[in-house]
């Protein structure tokens, strides 16, 4: 890796860190050069501001970690233990993140979506397109467990998006309270939603 | 009201909605006191910091608002259309907002809670306090459903706890997505997931 490209690949990842660590309004962009190790005029010449480094940032973060959700969602795996499967990665990754920094962070796409959905329309259509995007996952997962006979099938889409709000507000929970362990009946809370039947 | 309470009170209110309409992190207190037409000198009278105003402003919010929770969680209303008339409130509360500023809001203590849980300590146990004083006021409508025989007398506190994770996920959504219609079928969906047998 060449060190320009090296240079953009710190700026996204410490950007992506420090915002959610902290906050989108508290962290400028000289703190994200100083701990990056990389001068101003090296920023400004990837990004045009902080709300692009933002952005491109988000997309970085969920190229990252799109493997993990193909791996937990895979079709290989049954449609019930895929949502169980995303629910635990979530309370995983949160137990990680609050052991290496004392923190609950949450969801970075909600944190930042949140603070600047009213202020920054490419920061807000990026969380929007991201949130869309793992709803689209548990909604594929539901439609195999319709399939099989778990829920209706005009029942799926509302189920994905209201499993989604379960998950996001048990994070904004777990953050707002810096304790994980709020997550960790997630994933039965969220089968019971599905399909409440299935497990009498 | 005299001059000086007349100022505080200003202060309280314009800072809740600055915050609340934009983030904490974009309203200075020039900002506030400008709306306010309030002298700084009188800011630092009544508060010693802008974190002091919002953890003052966010329990000022929830006096004004509690008679509203009081009404909707009457005992004198069955314990299930107490839910279904929190839901209903929230999705009422979003629509008037978005009429009058063109913007979904959402929640502002999730919203100010989750913006500074991890850099203001004062602002996070605010926040976590008025979220476990609404799942408080769920827990009691659910106890009152259990003892009616809609759930399980165990599973009162997680399921307030899961309510209360759909509505603020929920909101979340309607201020990413910029639109009220997200919380049309709050009500439904937080019923489904509290009693399904009732409503087969």
């Amino acid at each position: 890796m060449g060190r320009a490209s090296d240079s953009k690949a710190k700026l996204l990842k410490v950007a992506f860190q420090l915002i959610w660590q902290q906050s989108y309004g508290s962290v400028s962009v000289d703190d994200i050069c100083e701990q990056a190790q990389v001068k101003k005029g090296s920023f400004y010449y990837f990004f045009r501001s902080k709300s692009d480094l933002a952005v491109a940032a988000s997309d970085e973060y969920w190229r990252v970690n799109q493997p993990e959700y193909d791996r937990v969602f895979s079709t290989s795996v049954p449609p019930l233990e895929r949502i169980e499967g995303y629910c635990r990665m979530v309370y995983e990754m949160q137990r990680e993140r609050y052991a290496e920094t004392g923190r609950v962070l949450g969801c970075p796409f909600a944190t930042v979506g949140c603070e600047l959905s009213t202020q920054d329309e490419k920061i807000r259509r990026k969380s929007d397109e991201i949130f869309n995007r793992t709803c689209e996952y548990l909604e594929s997962a539901l439609r195999d467990a319709a399939a099989a006979g778990y829920l209706e099938p005009q029942e799926v889409t509302a189920k994905a998006r209201a499993i989604f709000a379960l998950v996001m507000g048990m994070l904004l929970q777990a953050r707002v309270r810096n304790d994980p362990e709020v997550l960790v009946d997630l994933a039965t809370t969220a089968l019971d939603m599905v399909a409440p039947r299935a497990l009498a």
